[in-house]
This record gives C-alpha cells, structure tokens and sequence, in this order.
C-alpha cells in the first residue's frame, strides 16, 4: 500500500517525528524550548470539519474527482511554516470544493473550459512542497469566484519516450522526483536535479517555479534541463519543437519556465538526462571565518572549474546540521563526472580553498568509480545531505514545539552581498531579541554559486514570547523581503514568487513588465481563473 | 580617420578584395567561373540616385540625423547574399528617408514618440550584418506608414560601469564588438563572445537575434552573459535587476533576448566578463568521414568536458578552408582556461578521438600560458579561424564573379542528424545541378554541439546558368527552409528569423505562440512602428 501523505504537514505520515524523538529534540535545543512546552497533537482526519463543497461538477469531471475531507485538507495550503501552523490547528479555511485527478491532456482541457465557463478557480498542484502559497487559494479573491478546484497531477506521471541517443526523456509533467529517477535508472540516466523537495514536488512544478537543485554549479537548475514543453491554457495549447538550442526570436520555453500556474498547465516536458555518476571527488574545507569562505568560494566560482557542488555554511550551520563542531565555516566541495576522473579539477579547487587559508577536514578517497552506493567513507557533509532532505520534518517538530522557524533564499551580485548578508543578518537578530527571549539562530549557507554572484540561504530558529508563531513569522517574511529588495537581491532564487512573495516582486520589477505580465495573463486567461492572485493580482 | 563602411557590401571598403584579388580566386576556383566572366563592378557613391525622403523630422531630430545618400543605401540593407547582389546593382528601393542616431535614451524615446504619432516605422540598427532581412524594410507594408527610419546606435557606445568584483560590465548597446574587446582590455577582461560579424555587429543587435558566439560548447550565446537589460518601448521602459540568478516568475531578460527590434529597443546591458584566456591546448584531428567525426563530436559532447570549441568540417569544408587537403573531416578540438591548466580534459578528448579512428594531424603545445598573441605555433584550425572572419568578403567577391553563394544553418537532436543531413545536402545538390553546369559545393560543418543535439551550418557556393543569381539564391533559401522544418530541426540556430526565415519560423511554432507574440507586440507597440514585418507580420 502506497504510504500515507500528511494533510497538515510535511511528507508521508510515516515520517513524521514520533513524540519521542521530539522531545530529545527539545532536550537538544535546551533554552529554545521551556521544560513544561507541551507538545501540539495534530488533528485527525476524523476531526476535520471543512465547509461543504460550494460547486456542482459534470459527472464527467466527478470521475475525476476526490471529494474526502482530508484531500481537500492536504491540498488547502502548501509547506509553508504558516500552512504547518495552520494544519495543525485544524484551521483549513477555504479549501478546494474538489480535488481533481486528471489522466490526460484531454482530461485538463475539460477542466479548464468547465471552469472557464463557471467561474470555478484552478490552482494547478504538483507535489504540494510550495513554501510561497503557491498552491492555496488566494481568499481575498473571493467573492470573484464561485469555488475552486486543485487540479493534482500526480496521475499523469508516465515516461512518454527515452531518446538515449540524444540524453532526453519525455515526461507526463505530474510525475514526482522519486519516480521520475526510478523510471531513468534502468538505463542509467538520472536528471540529477535534486531540490530539498524532491520527494514531494513534480517535474511540472519544478518548471512552472523555476526549481533550484542541490548542485551549486553549472547545469542545476530546471531551467537548463527543458529540452521541450507541452502547455495547455484556457484558450489552447501549445507544443515547443524538441531542439537542443535555437535562436530564433524569444524562447518559448522560457515564457512557461517560471509562469507558476497563472498562465498555463505544463503537461508534459522532454528533458536532458545523463548517465549516472561514476567518478567523485569531494572534500569538507574549515574557514576560520564565513568571510574568508566567501572569499574562497567566490575564486572558485570565478574559476571555471564547476565544481558539482561548493556550498558554504556559516559556523552555527555547521554546528546544527553535525558538519563540523568547531566554530569554523564549511565549504562543501565536490566534482562529479560521469565520463572522467576529476581529481585535477579537484586539486585545483583545493589550491585554491588553501590560498584562502581553507583546511581540509574530511576527503574522500578519490579513486576512480567511486559509485553512490558504495560510498561509505562519506564526509561530514554527507550527513549535511541526509539532514537536507529530512530537514523539513524536523521543521514540522519545532513547530509542534512553539518554535517559529523559516527559511528564505535570494541571490545578489558578489559587489552587493556583504552589505545584504549584514543588513538581513541585523536586521532580523534585532526583531527577534524582541520577540524570542534571547533564544533564536540566524545562521546562513550559500547554496548556489555564480561567477557574477550568489545564493544565500537563511534559516531562522526562535522562540516567541506569547505563543504568537504565525505573528512573527508575518514579521520574520516581511521584513526578509523588504531588506532583500532594498539591498539589490531578488525576491527569490528558487523558492518561488507564489503569494508570499508578490510584494517583493512587485518591488523588484518594472511597472512596464508587470504590465505586461497582467496583458499576458489575460491572453492566455481571459477569464483569470488559474491561481488567481498567484504572483501578480489582477483584480 | 575612421575606416569608411562599404554601402553596397560586407565591412569596410579598404577590406574589399581587390580585382587582382579577385581574378587569383577565380582561377582558383576553375570550372566554377568561365575564362569570360565579366567581375561586376560596385557602384559609385556619386552614381547613387534615391528617391527623395517623404518625411519631415522636427529639429531635435533632425539634428541626429544623416540624410546623405551614402548613409541611406548603407542602412537600406542588411548583409544577405541579396542584399549584396541588390547593392551590386545599384538597387536600393525604398531606403529609410532618415538614419538617425541617437546619442542617449532620451533620443530614443524621443525617436519613438515622434515615429509613434506620424506612423513612421523604425528599424533599429546595430552593426548593420544581419543576413535575414533584419535591418530592412518589409516593402510590403509600405502603404501603412509615411515612412522609416533607421535607427542606428551606433553613437552609443559607452562603458558605463565595470564591476571587476562580480566581472560584469555595463555598456550602452550600440557598442560594436572589436569597441567592446578594447574597453575591457586594459582590466584584461573579455566577453569572449565571437559571432562570425563580431566586427560589424552591436551588442544590443546579440542581444536581439540571440547572437551565438564562435566557441562550441559552455557559455556562448550570448543570453549566457546577459546579466540585466534596459529596455525603451513604445509604451515605456524597462530595466530589470542586476542578478547572478534569479527564480522570480518567467525571466525577464529572456523575453528581449530574440525580440529582434519588433517589441522594443536594447539601450543598455550588465553583461557577465571574464579574465582573458591564459591556459590554451588545442588540436586538429582528422576523421576517414563526417560520419565518424560526427559520433566522436556527440561523444565529446556528451562527456561534460565542455571543450572551448569543437567544431567539425567536412572533407570538402576543410580542403576549401585551407585547414586539410587530404579527404578527411577535421575536427578542430581546444580547451582554454584563465585559471588552470586544461591537459587533463584535452587528454580525455583525445582519448575520445582516438576510439573514433580520429588522428591528430596537430596540436598546440600545451605549455601553461600559452598567450594569444605568442600563438606562432599555430593549427590549421587557426588559419581556418581566419578565414572564418574574412569569410564575408570573399563571399562578395564571389559574387561579383556571378556566383551564387550562401549560408544557412539549424540545430537538431542527435536522432534527427542524419535524417536532416542527408535530406538537405540531397536536396539542395539535386536542385543546384540543373541550375549550376555542375559546379557546386554543398560543404557542412558543425558550429556548435551540446548533449542533446548538434547545430550543422551548410555553406553552398555554385555558378549558375543565365545570370540568374538572385532567382537561384531564393530557391536554396526556400528548399533549405522546408527542409530544416520537415526534419526537426529550428530556422535558425544563429542567424534569427528576421523576414527571411519567417515562413518557417511560423511553421515551427504553435498558433497559439504567435498568436501570444502578436498580442505582446501590439502590447509594446500599439502602433506597430517598430520593424514592421520582422519576425511575425501583424497586418
């Protein structure tokens, strides 16, 4: 039996931390959380209550259909803090009259020229991992709409085509990460694009929000894997012509990559896969300062070396993911091929970590055909990995425990990134030793390195005085996104704009271009019922 | 003085082949060119006779304008095969009335406002070497305006800004390349963009067409350096954000990337640099076939070593270019680097040439530091590089000895190749030999590869029957265009669609696209003043 995924919070059911584990992570945190903290009990799904469905389907879309309470419990809201903090105390306001499962394009089509013709809002979900507000329904549009729908496209999850001669496969755009690297592996393919969300986020989500992946440098964006895309709208659909590269007049591709539901539904995509990793070469490097990592990543970025992966983490980042326990920043440092050893591009990136006064702290062997699997003599930095991708679970604790926690992402120009990192830095310590009782963690890794620039990520920890989490964590996203657009970043590097951070985005373009987005909208949109309010609101 | 441009054909007048010059290529070129053939002579200046300009321009254009008749017939065309033979014959029909050249965005803007109200459309140009008709008017959509302008920014040529910190610079758009080259030298930086027009081409006309530079693989295009862009329209401006990355909703830069002049006008761009090359390791290798040089270019491809260049020539491609004379394709394969040493991956890519049957007929000493300009030990492949930037000029002294002589090119998935290959040069030799006594050469060579596909660029040079140049040359351009569409390939890798790659471009999108770009056009440009006819036509 497929696991069972949570409606209130992250992932499957199974994975959720046991009462337990949750209380030696209270142990763990020691100040953060008072002794007599009781731990929040998230509903059961026998205890949800949900306002009944406000719209009639065809029996032709009912067949589609997953009307259960708790469906339309888990699809309400995406991961956001926020959306944990309301799952858990049952506050499910507004849900989706339906979930609907479509099978095919066809399927898609029908539901959207049934809701074109109703008034019924469409907010396309994928895996549901959205931390923006991505995936909810934008109350304050109301009273435009007679009901909404989210459209789960977890079904259309085929492998349509494996080109191994040309490294693409196509796609039906529902399909998860997990499965879409299954579907590759017995031909030793992989995509090799590995958000923190992985598990629970869709090929077509990655493209309609311009996934990041794990891998700091070179291809690891979304971005650079869409080969082709098929893209239904309310007024018809368009195919782009598979190609490895074109020049002839804007790129198609690049209109939906980042289009976030509000102008069409990807429904299938080629993409460029490769073959799996066989050589690997990787190192942790201590800094004695977050500063003179900077430093030595920026050479390194401006190197051409590329290495797979060069992520930073400030001491206290290090501490918390059991990296490295000294007071030291890391640097995570690995290359990866497929076709040859590494190991010159590897003792490059090394001279460079030592002209920085970098340490090596923690290597791995650098013989040949070193496969995943076997890699047993993994660094510190591959426990960072595994608290990577389980790290939103352990979120999820701390929330249960009254903690506000969150993260957010921007990236900036190398110029302009001490004056940003300080100013966010300040500037979110100083409201916290407000709100937290003196016990909060602002601490930063740089995930993604550019020669002309970066990709910090900040994660924040604290306690709240009054039990008002939701509160300050509406402080917390505001004043990250006011300081982030003041200090010439963007309003996000691969979190996505959704609802959360349509301010900021507001902020970050022109006048011109938002325009012309609301123009755009209303071609493909004219009666704006995808994700209304989902990065610009046109009402 | 400043070199003067030619205004009938390629670059500068001092750069034309002389007649002595052109009787040695003829000889050279034997059965092509009878004993008899009359060498056409351009036209005078003086012998120039256009028709008068039918607009007025107030004074504050007017004080920006060239009215001359030598600067009209100049800015009358592009650098097509057509265009030259047009120039030839003394044919300028329907020049602009104007050339203006703006010296600041304000002129611009006021260029636009004025064109706007009178219903004067406006053409901007770069360097002037587009060979789609980009820089012309479409002469069928003379009735709908009182005029045209050439827009030429060529005035504005500034560095505004070098981050040396992020190793991006700032420069108006009208700078040409060999300007641009000189600006960033003296901080020993380059963009190391280098399309085949780099002497006569702006960095807002790359920008426009999606220029794709000289090097193979990795960054090349220009979209890849494209940091910001400032934009005027009709209707506004725009700038969007100085930015390494950026997963803000679809991506700004990428909609004026390949907008060809028809939604707006490229003022100013942040573009990424980079340190001048100081590691170089490069080879000629020869192959028994294009067949075989063209699995061990995918297998490069493939390899993620991401060679600076790796391009194939076939037997013939290579004999004509001087780089080898014994029936063999060529591949020209070269590492650089400003950081480190690059023997390891030129090691592997000969490893990989050498699996192929690939014999390195020679090669660079691989010394570290191998500067530029002390290159004395050069490869075949440089003198072929030479050729490559002289090419321009030897095309129009063949046309003046009558031939017909032409270029076009495309991109494919490697499971399409062969399919295309053969379809075009099959097509294209059965349609020259009742045109051409004979003589033609259909020569191919890759100009670009990636994992997923290949970019082939044909050259055909032929005599033809009855003089009947242009008539020949517009056959080959629409059998190369059915062709390239009805086997997958795009219109265009490189050179842009502009007007004579129009009736393909529409058949290689969706309705509903060029349905999506009108309405964008229409959005930025109301009036439709901007290049009408390019890309898409609206009337």
């Amino acid at each position: 039996m497929a696991a069972v995924r949570s409606f209130w919070g992250w992932g499957y059911q199974k994975d959720e931390l046991k009462i337990s584990e949750i209380k030696a992570l209270a142990t763990l945190l020691g100040d953060f959380v008072k002794p007599e903290t009781p731990i929040k009990t998230p509903p059961k799904k026998d205890s949800l209550n949900l306002q009944e469905p406000k719209i009639k389907l065809p029996t032709s879309l009912l067949k589609l259909a997953d009307a259960s309470n708790q469906q339309r419990a888990r699809h309400c809201y995406g991961r956001s803090f926020k959306d944990v903090v309301r799952g858990l105390n049952n506050e499910f306001i507004d849900p989706p009259d339906f979930v609907l499962y479509p099978k095919t394009v066809k399927d898609v089509i029908d539901i959207l020229d049934y809701s074109s013709h109703k008034d019924i809002a469409v907010i396309c979900y994928g895996g549901g991992s959205s931390v923006v507000g991505g995936v909810e329904f934008d109350h304050e549009m109301k009273q435009n709409y007679a009901g909404w729908i989210s459209m789960d496209m977890t079904c259309m999850d085929k492998l349509n085509y494996l080109d191994k001669d040309s490294r693409s496969a196509s796609f039906q755009a529902g399909i998860l990460g997990p499965s879409l690297e299954e579907k590759l592996k017995p031909n030793n393919f992989t995509l090799r694009h590995f958000p923190q969300s992985f598990e629970f986020s869709s090929l077509g989500g990655w493209i309609a929000t311009r996934a990041g992946g794990h891998f700091a440098m070179g291809p690891t964006h979304i971005d650079d894997f869409v080969e082709s895309l098929e893209v239904v709208t309310p007024v018809g659909t368009t195919v782009t012509r598979r190609l490895p590269a074109s020049g002839a007049a804007s790129d198609e591709n690049r209109l939906w990559l980042g289009s976030e539901g509000m102008l069409g539904i990807v429904t299938s995509a080629w993409i460029r896969v490769q073959p799996r990793t066989r050589f690997v070469a990787k190192a942790d490097v201590a800094f004695d300062s977050f500063k003179e990592g900077i430093s030595c990543l920026k050479d390194i970025a401006q190197s051409g070396l590329y290495p797979s992966n060069c992520r930073l983490l400030d001491p206290l980042e290090a501490l918390i993911n059991g990296v490295y326990a000294g007071n030291k920043a890391i640097l995570l440092v690995g290359f990866e091929s497929y076709d040859h050893d590494v190991s010159s591009s590897f003792k490059r990136a090394k001279e460079i970590c030592n002209s920085h006064g970098g340490v090596v702290v923690s290597e791995s062997d650098i013989d040949n055909e070193i496969s995943r699997k076997s890699d047993s003599k993994q660094t510190a930095g591959g426990s960072w990995k595994n608290s990577f991708i389980k790290a939103p679970y352990f979120r999820d604790a701390l929330v249960r425990l009254g903690l506000v926690v969150e993260t957010f992402e921007t990236a900036v120009t190398w110029d302009n990134f001490n004056e940003l990192y300080f100013n966010i830095s300040n500037e979110i310590n100083r409201y916290l030793s407000e709100k937290s009782n003196g016990t909060q963690w602002v601490t930063c890794r740089i995930t993604h390195a550019y020669p002309n620039g970066l990709a910090p990520y900040f994660s924040v920890i604290a306690s709240c005085k009054n039990n008002s989490q939701t509160a300050v964590w509406n402080d917390i996203k505001q004043i990250a996104n006011e300081t982030i657009i003041k200090f010439n970043g963007t309003i996000t590097h691969h979190h996505a704009v959704g609802k959360e951070h349509r301010d900021g985005y507001k902020k970050e373009k022109s006048e011109l271009y938002l325009d012309y987005l609301k123009n755009t909208k209303k071609y493909f949109d004219p009666k704006s019922i995808l994700n209304p309010g989902n990065v610009i609101r046109l009402l």
